[in-house]
This record gives C-alpha cells, structure tokens and sequence, in this order.
C-alpha cells in the first residue's frame, strides 16, 4: 500500500554536506541553476505566499516546470537568534505533476544556505568583473560562511573583509573558514572592510529599513551582491545606490515587493537575470558600471536545488524514505486502509 | 541538535482511525471546527493556490490564526483512478507563529476524508431539518463512506440511497458499511436516489462542467451538501438549483471561483457559514427551503483537522518525531552542523 516518497532528513543532510563538500555542491548545484533559469518562460511563477505576523513571516513558495512541481516551506523571524531559535527554517517537497503525487521531501535549512550562496555565485560569475579577488562582507550569520564558500567555488575568490555588529559573529566566521584557506580581515566599519573590494556582499537579518550600506561605500566597477533585503520593510541599501546601479532580479513580482527595490516606484528599471543566461539582456555593460543583484530568493532556486539533491544522494544511504501517502490498492476504496478486519469487530 | 517535530505518517493515522473509529474521531473533529469557525474572523484567510495542468491541479493551503499556523499539500487528479493513483492525496504541516518552526507534520490523504465529512456534517447539523432520515448520495469514491459515517455519527443517519456511475463502486461501498450497520439501497439512476431524501450529497470526481444533479431532483426542504463541485471547470449541479436554494459557503472568494457558484455572477448571494454559527446570519428558514453547502473545502478546515489530530495522539504510540529542522547550538552557526571536525580534515 506505500507510496515510496525519498527523503532527506537533517542528519543525513549534514552528512550529504560533510561527504560531497559545500564548494562542491555549490559548483554543482549551479549547473542546475543555470539549466533550470534557461528555462525560466516554461515555470509557473508567483510572488511567495507570505502570512505575516509582528515577528516574522512564514512562506511558502512553490513552482512547476510543467513535469515536476516543488514547494517550499521558510519562515523568516529576524527576533529568533536572540532567544536561541533561527532566523530561517525551511523544508520542501518535490512532485510528479503527471499524478501530483509528492516524490521527494527533504530539511531546507541548510538547503537554503546552500542555494542562496549558489546563487549568489552564479549571478556573480556572469555580472562581476572577471578579474574580481576581494570579496566584502557585511554581515556574518548563518548564511556567512555558504556564500564565501559558494564565491571561492565557482569565482575563486579567497580574501574576504568582513563586519558584523556583533564581533562574536565575526569570531565564528573566522573559526570555521580560517582553516579551510580563506584569508579573512575581520573590520571594525562597514567602510573599512568595502575599501578596494571587487564584491560587496549584504546579508543581515534585521527587518527594517536599514541602510548597512550608503552611496558612499560602493564604488565603481563593483558587482553588490544584496542578500538580506529581502522582506516587506526589510532593506540594507541608501536608495540612492540603486540609481547609480544596473540592477537584476530574480522575479520582478516578488521583486518589487521584498526586494531593495521596494524604496523605488513600481516602473524602476530592471534586468531579468535569467534574461543573461538566454542572451535577450546584457549583464555587465563595462569595468565601471556598478552592478547590482537584488536578491530574495524564488522558488525555481528551490526547485533546482532539490533537484540537484535529489540527483545527488540517488541510491546512496543518505536517502531514506518518508510513509506520508495513503496508496490503497483499489484507489477508489480509501476506506480499506481504516476498515476494521472483520474478525476483530 | 534536533528539533521535535512530531509526526502522524499513514501506517499511524490507519492505526488511529481504527482505534477511535471514523464516527467518533469526525464527531470530536466538528467541535474543533466549530471552535475554529467561531474564530473565523482572527483568521489569515486567502484563495488555495493552485498550479493547475491540462492533468489536475496541485495546491497549497495556508491558513493561521495568529498564534498557530498550518498548511496543506492536496493534488486533485480526477483521471488518476484509471491509472490506479488517487484522486487526492494530501499531507499538512502546524506551526508555532511565534518562532515560525513547525511543530507537527501529517499524513492528510485520509485526514482530509475525515475533515471534508465533518465539516459537511458540521454544516448539515445547523442547515438540514432537524428529522431529516434519510441521505441520497451520488457518487461512491473514496469519500463516500467518511461522508456517510460522519452523517450518521453526527445526524443519526443510516437510511442511505446510493447512485454511482460504476456499479464497483457502489459495491464497494455496501461491502465497507453494510457490516457496520448501515440501510443501504443500491440504485439506478440519480432519479430513483433522491427520491424522497431528506438530505442530497454529489461527491464525483470529474473534472467538467457537469450537472450530476438537475433542478427536478431536488425538492422542497432538502439539505444539498454539494462536495465535488471544487475546482475551476467541476461543477455538479443544474445551475438553477441555486436560485432556487439559499447558499452557504466557507470563504466567498474562493468559492467563487472554484463552487458551483462558479456559474453564477460575481455578485450571486451567499451566506458565510460561520456567520450562522456567531449568529450574525440565519441558517434554514423554514421546513420548505432548500439550503445548498457549496462545499470547496478551505484551510481553516484543515486548520482544525490538525489540531484534532496533534491533540489526539499527543503522548501515545501514534506519534512519532520527524528530523526536518537543523537546530544548532548557536542559532547563528548553522555552518557548525556540517563543519568537517578539524581531525578528520
């Protein structure tokens, strides 16, 4: 009567990470990213599915590529850390859209970190400056250590400066790069660590419109990667960046409303990045221009990564499976699997 | 590391509803819905979001009261019996608003038999005359026998009239209900179903503008609990059986593009059925007039189903633990769960 749904827990998600490398999955998960963003015009696509609260939001983002359909679950609670929980959790499921029958659920969490330096990564690859070797940070949570991961992988870029308001989370981020090669500066200011980098990445938690990074800061010829403004109220750029920037979106409905690009109005001008990919745009115009990626995360990220694990962890003992789908043998007698035998009424 | 959350997979919802019984589990599940439905205005309320294919659809069902959250995975494929998948299949989550984690995962192909018969009960208790004896039923899927349990779990109902276009079908119901008790009658033809029924249930399963029931079959005084009509394009009824009946229904906006009341004009009169329950409308007015449940299904049913459930099990052998959600120590150190351990490197 089972239905074989695979699945990925948190255990054997970490150990899928610990096995394979996260500069590896980030490289590989990349080729599914630009496969599936190629294809973009085929997704069913819709801003994510938000329910708000004073502490946070809880979404669910799905898409279909027309054969296979997934879903994520994330929350956002930027209050969390301090009272010992995350900023964001996330599990997600794939489908066959043939029969809409779930095949795949897997932890998100450390999926998400994953995709999101991914594609950060592959964004960057086709909008930096080739010859990009610094990296600033500003912001040193969670997601710090998959992006510089996900930059040395697939950019080669290993001096990074970064700063955090809180100087612990800069410690961390020293601890568990340093020894893997990276040449870290930890800075006192934001000013001190963007000084002469080729890449500014943004990537902090709060939910408000903050300005982490001001005109100032962004030089020409930089390629900003801005990963945290990403919520209704949540932005990390002065405004007046954005003018000075060539800016590229994942999906401009979503965009628009969580996005850095929520400060401006509705017809502010940008650039569909997956238009990159299929030659209908240009990236970077010139080593001056300042490029700009206003990430929030969409749902075909998700579908390519879960993909990506999927694929990856095939046949392995990483992949279990999880009992969620009833599947009677006569699919219009339901009611078999709860009938009591007989003999025991 | 772990986070609990708790867990009901199919192989323990069967043990579940064996061990409760169907009646007794849809009896308590309406005072959950009743309790919800009372609430109905603290609700975060929006239209299912549906990815819809040539196929069937699949959709998500998202739905919170501010101090819980929950949501729904449900496909609808009505050519998956012919090739020996369900109809429907379904699985749901609950979550703490607060922090935005899940707390509860479930099975809810089987939970959603349970939660659609309740809440037509639940309905039916407050709309059909109070001597109402007998039920027509048309249609002997899969949801057939929960339908008729929680009718007569909830109105004492066991004379049961039955019509199906596959004659399997309606012995298949009778060999499930029969040996619990149930007066059941076999017929031929809608016609010879209805005639003289107190109460009226269409649950088919195809997807078209169908008219299962035409405005000769319903007489005066009928409760018409109209399930299968829950997609764009499915439609049951003769449309002017709903001028002649006065219309309930969960949530206007999505029953308006997925009900009967698909039909009818944007501006076709309903009555919120939650506003029977606060006393803010009138249910049945009098012995003579037909009232019509233009049952979609909404997720604040689900909502309430969950609760149900999680309450039931809660501390006994039916709940297990699901590893979806990474929990480091430190909420800001994600990278520690999947940090090589400086030994091994």
């Amino acid at each position: 009567m089972n239905h074989a749904v695979k699945f990925v827990d948190v255990e054997n998600m970490a150990r899928w990470i610990q096995r394979e490398g996260v500069e590896n999955i980030i490289t590989g998960m990349v080729d599914y990213l630009e496969a599936d963003y190629r294809e973009w015009e085929r997704f069913d696509k819709i801003p994510r599915v938000a329910s708000h609260t004073p502490f946070g939001v809880i979404e669910l983002m799905p898409t279909s590529n027309g054969k296979e359909y997934s879903f994520k679950y994330v929350n956002g609670h930027p209050s969390n850390p301090a009272r010992g929980f995350q900023t964001v959790t996330a599990f997600g499921v794939l489908a066959d859209v043939d029969n809409g029958y779930p095949t795949f659920e897997a932890e998100m969490t450390l999926l998400t970190a994953l995709r999101t330096a991914a594609t950060s990564a592959m964004v960057a690859k086709h909008l930096a400056r080739k010859d990009s070797k610094r990296m600033a940070m500003v912001g040193a949570g969670s997601q710090s250590e998959f992006q510089a991961l996900g930059f040395r992988g697939v950019m080669g870029i290993e001096d990074i400066t970064i700063y955090d308001i809180d100087p612990e989370a800069v410690e961390k981020f020293k601890r568990n790069l340093e020894p893997l090669g990276f040449n870290i500066t930890a800075c006192s200011s934001v000013d001190e660590a963007v000084l002469g980098a080729d890449i500014i990445t943004t990537c902090t938690a709060d939910k408000a419109q903050n300005q982490i990074l001001a005109e100032r800061h962004v030089a020409p010829g930089v390629h900003l990667n801005a990963v945290g403004g990403d919520c209704p109220g949540k932005t990390e750029l002065e405004s007046s960046i954005l003018d000075k920037s060539k800016v590229f979106v994942e999906f401009p409905e979503q965009t628009r409303i969580e996005g850095e690009i929520q400060q401006k109005p509705e017809d502010f001008p940008v650039v569909e990045f997956y238009q990159v990919l299929t030659g209908q745009a240009t990236g970077r115009d010139d080593d001056e221009q300042i490029t700009l990626f206003d990430d929030v995360g969409f749902a075909i990220n998700d579908f390519s990564a879960l993909r990506y694990l999927r694929d990856s962890v095939k046949g392995t003992d990483l992949e279990s499976e999880i009992d969620i789908i009833a599947n009677p043998d006569d699919p219009k007698d339901l009611f078999s699997l709860v009938a009591n035998v007989p003999s025991l009424l």
